[in-house]
C-alpha cells in the first residue's frame, strides 16, 4: 500500500488527462441483433472510452460495467476546460488500481441508454423520429451481446477482467455465463445474480413516477418543450434513498434544518436530508432521459440467472469458467451481502475459484463508487495475479 | 394463554358488534385552539368511537392512537352489511387485548385527517369552502391537546393507558410528557421519540409524489372533477414498501409473474410485488385525502421530543411519570429497534418503570397490525396489572 499512497501523490491532480468518447456501428440492416425479446434492432451504435494500452498479447483488457446511471465517461475529463471527472476517476488512472500503464480499460453506454449509445432518445430509422416507446425493451442479456462485438471490433479474445457495481456487476455475471471462453477474471460488486421483490418494488414506483407525469406523454416528449421533469427528478429521488444507508443519511443530516432554525410550518423543504434529495433530483434530470430510465430499470428487474426459478443457481453457474472477486458492502440494503453470498456459495459448488469479502462501510450502496483501501487492495491483488499467471 | 385461546374461539366472529362514530366539537371562536405555529384553529370536531364500558372509578379507559393512514374506527362494524371491521379489530373486543369487557376503550380521529376530525378538506368557517393549503401545519403536540379535550369532554382525569403504533407511539410518548398526571400508563409500539433522516427522506418524496400531480391544484382540488389520485396513489406505494420487511415482500411475491408465465417485454405490470403495490395505491385513494396525507406526514417529520437536539433526550422524558411497555419488531427498518432502545435508556435513566421487548417477526414496520401472541400477551399482562395496582 505504501507503493501506491506514493503513485497516486504524483498523479492525484493528473489522472489520465484528457479522454475521448469513441463510437462503433454494427448490426446494420438485414444483419440486424435478435433481442431476447425475439424483437430486432440496428443498426445499432455503442459510445465506448478506452484508456491505457492493449499490449502486444491483447491480455491486458479489462471491460468496466456501467450502473444505472452511469455511462462510458469512467475516468479523465472532455476537455481543458471540463471540471468533472468521470464517474470512477478515482479507479483508473496512471498508479490507479486499474491502472493505465499496466491495463487496457474499456468502458461502453449501455443500449437503451442516453449517453451516445442507441437508445429511446435515438432517432429511429423507419420514422426519422426519436423511438420513445417504440424502441424495444432490451435486457443485460442485449447488452453484453452488444458488448461483445465491441470487443470484437477492438480484436480482443480474451478480456482479462470483467468488472461492475450493482447493474454493472450483473453484466459482469452475464459475460461469465454468455461467453465463458472470453473472460479471464469477474469482479462483481454490490450486485445479485437477480433483483430481490423489494428492489423491483423501488423500481417499479420510480417508473410510475415517471410514467404519472403528464408531461411524459406516452414516452413521446422529445418534440414537446416539456419534459417530464418532475416525475423523472422524483424517480431519482425515490432511487437515492435507496442508494445509501440510513446510517450515513443519519450521520450526514440527521433532522438538521437548512438554512433556518426552526420549523416554518408549511410545505417547503425545511430539512438537508429534503433539501439533499431535491439537489440530486434536479440535478439527474439535466444528465438523465426518462424514457432510459424506464428502459434501464426493466433490464434490472428482468435480469434473473436461474429464470424465473426454474434452475437452480448452482446449475445457472454451471457455464462459467472465470475466477471470481465477489465484493459485498456491509450497509448496503439493496443489493445486500446475502445476495452476494448465494452466488459465492453455487460459485463454491462448481467448483470455481472465488474471493469474497463483505466490506464494512457506511455508503451503502453507494460504497462502491467511494474510495475504500480494502476493496482497492483487493482489486489491485486479484487483477496484478491474473495478469501474471 | 389456554384460557385466552378458549375466550377467543367464543369470539372470533362475535367480536364487538356494530359500533357507531360520534363526534365531540371545541374550541369555538373566541376560544380558539392556538396551535404549535402561533396560529389559530377553531371550532375543532374529533371523530371518535369507544367501546365497553367507563367504571365507577373510571380508572379503566384505555386510549388508542391511530398511525398515519389509520382513523378513529378501530374495532367493530359500522353496519349489518359492513364486512370489513375496524383497523385493530382483532386487538379490541370481548375477550381480546383490549378486553371490551373489562375496559372502556376510546380512539379518535387526529385533526388534520380526513375521517370525520377537522381537516383540510373539512370547510373553512371564513370562507365557506374547503381549507386545503390554508389549513394550518398541526403538530403531534396539536393532535394530542385535542385529543384532552375529548378526554375532558368524557369526564375522565386519569387514562388507565395511551397506546399506539408507529406515530400512534408518538402520541403516546407525547401524552406522558405533556399531562403527565393524567396517564397512567403507555405502550409505544414500533415508534420513535422522532424520525430517522430516512424516515423523512420517505416522507418528502411521498409528498412531492402529491404536490407534483397537476392535478394537487395547490391543494384546492376539492371542487375539481379529478383530484390528485396518480400522486396520492404513488405516495402510498412508496410508503408502502417502508412497511414491509424485505424478507416479507420476499416471502410473500418473491420474483413471481401476476398472471403470465412470461415476461412481456413492456412496461406494464408483470410482477406480483408490483401488482400488489398498485393495488394498495389504488385501495388508498378511495379512501384518503391527498392533503390530509401532507398534513399528517408533516407531523410525524415535525416530532422531535428533544426540540432539534437542543435537550437531551433524557431530559426529555423529565416531566413523565408514567410506567411503559416498549415493544418493537426485530424486521422493522421504518423505525427499527434502537429507536424504541433510545427511548428505553432514557426512561431507565429517569427511573421510570419500564418494560421493554423486541419481537421477532418478518412483517416490518406493519407487524404491530398484524396478530402476535408475544405482543398481545404483553399488553393484556401489562394492562391487567395496571388496572388491578
Amino acid at each position: 500500500m505504501r507503493e501506491r499512497a506514493a503513485k497516486e501523490e504524483k498523479t492525484e491532480y493528473d489522472s489520465i488527462g484528457i479522454v475521448e468518447t469513441k463510437y462503433c456501428t454494427f448490426a446494420h440492416p438485414p444483419e440486424q441483433m435478435v433481442l431476447e425479446s425475439g424483437e430486432k434492432l440496428g443498426p445499432i451504435t455503442l459510445a465506448y472510452e478506452t484508456y491505457g494500452k492493449l499490449n502486444a498479447g491483447k491480455s491486458n483488457a479489462v471491460l468496466i460495467l456501467h450502473a444505472l446511471s452511469g455511462d462510458a465517461h469512467v475516468a479523465g475529463r472532455h476537455g481543458p476546460n471540463d471540471h468533472k471527472p468521470g464517474w470512477w476517476d478515482f479507479m483508473v488512472g496512471p498508479g490507479r488500481p486499474f491502472d493505465t500503464d499496466r491495463y487496457f480499460i474499456i468502458c461502453s453506454n449501455v443500449i437503451g441508454g442516453c449517453k451516445g449509445s442507441l437508445g429511446p432518445s435515438s432517432i429511429n430509422p423507419e420514422t426519422g423520429k426519436p423511438y420513445g416507446l417504440d424502441f424495444p425493451v432490451v435486457t443485460i442479456g442485449d447488452w453484453v451481446e452488444a458488448q461483445r462485438q465491441l470487443i470484437d471490433h477492438l480484436g480482443i479474445h480474451k478480456l482479462l477482467n470483467v468488472v461492475g457495481g450493482s447493474v454493472g456487476g450483473m453484466q459482469a455475471i452475464e459475460w461469465t455465463l454468455r461467453f465463458p471462453d472470453r473472460v479471464k477474471t469477474a469482479t462483481l460488486l454490490a450486485t445479485a445474480a437477480r433483483l430481490s421483490a423489494q428492489g423491483i418494488a423501488f423500481n417499479e414506483v420510480s417508473r410510475r413516477a415517471i410514467m404519472s407525469d403528464p408531461k411524459w406523454h406516452g414516452g413521446n416528449y422529445y418534440q414537446e418543450s416539456d419534459h417530464p421533469d418532475a416525475g423523472l427528478s422524483l424517480a431519482r429521488m425515490i432511487a437515492h434513498i435507496t442508494y445509501l444507508s440510513e446510517e450515513s443519511l443519519h450521520q450526514k443530516f440527521g433532522r438538521k434544518l437548512q438554512d433556518r432554525e426552526k420549523y416554518g410550518y408549511n410545505f417547503s423543504t425545511e430539512f438537508q436530508v429534503e433539501s439533499y434529495l431535491h439537489y440530486q433530483g434536479d440535478a439527474f434530470i439535466k444528465r438523465f432521459d426518462a424514457n432510459s430510465y424506464l428502459y434501464i430499470t426493466k433490464a434490472i428487474d428482468y435480469y434473473d440467472i436461474t429464470r424465473g426459478g426454474q434452475i437452480s443457481l448452482d446449475l445457472a453457474f454451471k457455464p462459467a469458467k472465470a475466477k471470481y472477486l465477489v465484493l459485498s458492502f456491509s450497509s448496503d440494503w439493496l443489493y445486500p451481502s446475502r445476495d452476494s453470498k448465494e452466488i459465492v456459495r453455487a460459485l463454491k459448488r462448481n467448483n470455481l475459484e472465488v474471493t469474497y469479502c463483505e466490506i464494512n462501510t457506511n455508503y451503502g450502496h453507494d460504497s462502491f463508487l467511494v474510495r475504500n483501501p480494502v476493496m482497492e487492495e483487493m482489486i489491485v491483488n486479484f487483477l496484478a495475479k491474473n495478469l501474471e499467471e
